[in-house]
């Protein structure tokens, strides 16, 4: 039985789904993988840089349950006032990087990954601006600390991408993928489609909590346009950047022309492509398309998501997420940190 | 770099693909992962047992390209009569097991792969029989002798279906699964669909080369059901017997059905269904069912294969590989391989 120190950073929603997630998986963790934990450091905006090192006054870390009910109300934890005193006092062997996305910059969670890395933690994120604005660097830290940097919470929540390229395809070699990665402007099209506006397409999604913060990150294919460069920067290793992407959201679209493309059987999508176009370069594009039935994602509708990927060894293969939660995204992060410790 | 010795025991066209494949791939296997390989053994009902043990008279095994163009010409081997030995002369890291399936039985596959484990080598198979009929068996000699047992080519061409669970979805249950596995009953209903005969149906898929030998195999719907027993046994951990399936395949189905089923937009496909009933129980089923265009199988059409997991941690997983081909098959077989040796 191996014991390890884990801590959140960042603890909204994700953060809190996958808290319940350790609790709920604990037993097969122990059984399966011989992995035992307790959570030694919790931060976030609200509640700042909170530590309880494991052995101090015989401290066995964090209560969960009582995280999850008020993780402010830690009141003999350590407070602590940055990123290097936290990392210091709790003394992770993996943290989990859960903070807000900011998709012009990848900050501040690249610099929390880096600082993660060299304090030999495993860094675990779902945070895609990282990968767009620092995978090679922070695949290097990892390297050089001998630790891992993985992110399948990423791009497709659960789904497995990356560890797919990673283990289960060796050899193969990535021509180009096409993928819907955005659940809010499915919702807002077939909202259309059905005769009603805009506005109450984007109500709904909100409503399904699949909306970024910002919705016009959604809207204007921003958050599809950082996914499409994070799978070429990692899956192709050609960094690709956002403003490199041909990119055009769903506010153009007209309830004639949505409508129109429905009734044809070929209707609209926001699709994400990237292509490679020989000498290290990627041509790629977000922007609404016509896809029939018989497409690879002719079936993704409402929140689910898809990927299609075009490889030297096999004509297509297409990774399909139904209806993904928020248990989804937290189970991502949960199995990256068991590929990290299991032997 | 390290250097393997190769046996390939089934010498038709997925083994013959995979010996292209071998070659056209060398390179990366090298600079990727450090592999050398030579071809020691070669073995098929037609050629017998063959061997050129590496460092015999300076020989480095068998030309693969002079196998390609005639494997029974390669007269300084040595012809055995056996598979004992056969592996003693060849002594082979890794064997690929590419012989026709028995669906009542298994056999000889399973001798063989038991055989292949002994001789402490990696028995690599695309055989789903053995799978079926001897899975737990074989998994204890790999593990007794430290060698691995492994068979991604064996249910859905290359697709990444053991390896996913194996690798990318630790502690996740699965709940159940449901698959088109059958590209013969595809095209068949498919060319009935428009108007054709049944029989011009599955001369199509003769000449497409996705049929069994004994087309009964597919029309009837055992190779689906030896496929969905392969999963259960695997993946579930519950062994299934092809009698334990509730079995109908495609002869019952008349145009009228089938052209009526289309034109509501719910075309018949062969299903496959497996789902846990508790108590270590699997309620399965091969059978035509009608399939909405919406349906996570609904855009698997042709010589497409698709299977849907549900699992506990995400409500539904889709994985569909398009048009698969001979190099798609061989490509699971060097996966394996890769996955093997890689460290």
């Amino acid at each position: 039985m191996k014991q390890f120190n884990l801590c959140f950073l960042g603890f909204g929603n994700v953060g809190r789904a996958l808290a319940r997630l350790l609790i709920a998986k604990s037993g097969e963790l122990r059984d399966q993988y011989g992995v035992e934990f307790q959570v030694t450091g919790v931060a976030s905006r609200r509640i700042g840089w909170l530590a309880k090192p494991q052995g101090a006054n015989g401290s066995e870390g964090f209560k969960v349950a009582s995280l999850l009910a008020n993780p402010s109300l830690s009141e003999d934890a350590l407070a602590l006032s940055n990123i290097d005193e936290w990392l210091r006092e709790a003394r992770p062997d993996a943290v989990f990087e859960t903070t807000s996305l900011n998709p012009e910059t990848g900050q501040p969670a690249i610099d929390y990954l880096r600082a993660i890395l060299q304090a030999r933690a495993h860094a675990i994120t779902a945070n895609k601006g990282a990968l767009v604005y620092a995978y090679r660097e922070l695949a290097e830290v990892a390297r050089v600390n001998h630790k891992r940097f993985l992110f399948e919470a990423a791009v497709l929540d659960s789904a497995p991408v990356f560890s797919l390229f990673r283990e289960t395809l060796p050899a193969a070699k990535l021509r180009g993928f096409s993928g819907v990665f955005s659940s809010t402007t499915n919702v807002i099209i077939e909202t259309m489609e059905a005769g009603r506006s805009f506005e109450e397409g984007l109500k709904t999604a909100q409503e399904l909590g699949v909306t970024e913060t910002d919705a016009s990150h959604d809207i204007d294919g921003w958050d599809a346009t950082v996914k499409v460069c994070a799978l070429a920067s990692v899956l192709m290793n050609i960094p690709l950047r956002p403003d490199e992407v041909v990119r055009e959201g769903v506010r153009g679209l007209t309830h004639k022309q949505v409508q129109a493309a429905r009734a044809e059987g070929k209707p609209f999508k926001l699709v994400a492509r990237a292509k490679s176009a020989g000498d290290g370069k990627i041509v790629a594009t977000v922007r609404p398309e016509q896809i029939a039935a018989s497409d690879p994602l002719g079936n993704v509708r409402g929140t689910s998501l898809a990927i299609h990927f075009e490889l030297d060894m096999m004509p297509g293969l297409t990774i399909t997420s139904h209806r993904p939660n928020l248990q989804s995204t937290a189970y991502g992060l949960l199995a990256d940190f068991i590929n990290a410790v299991r032997t």
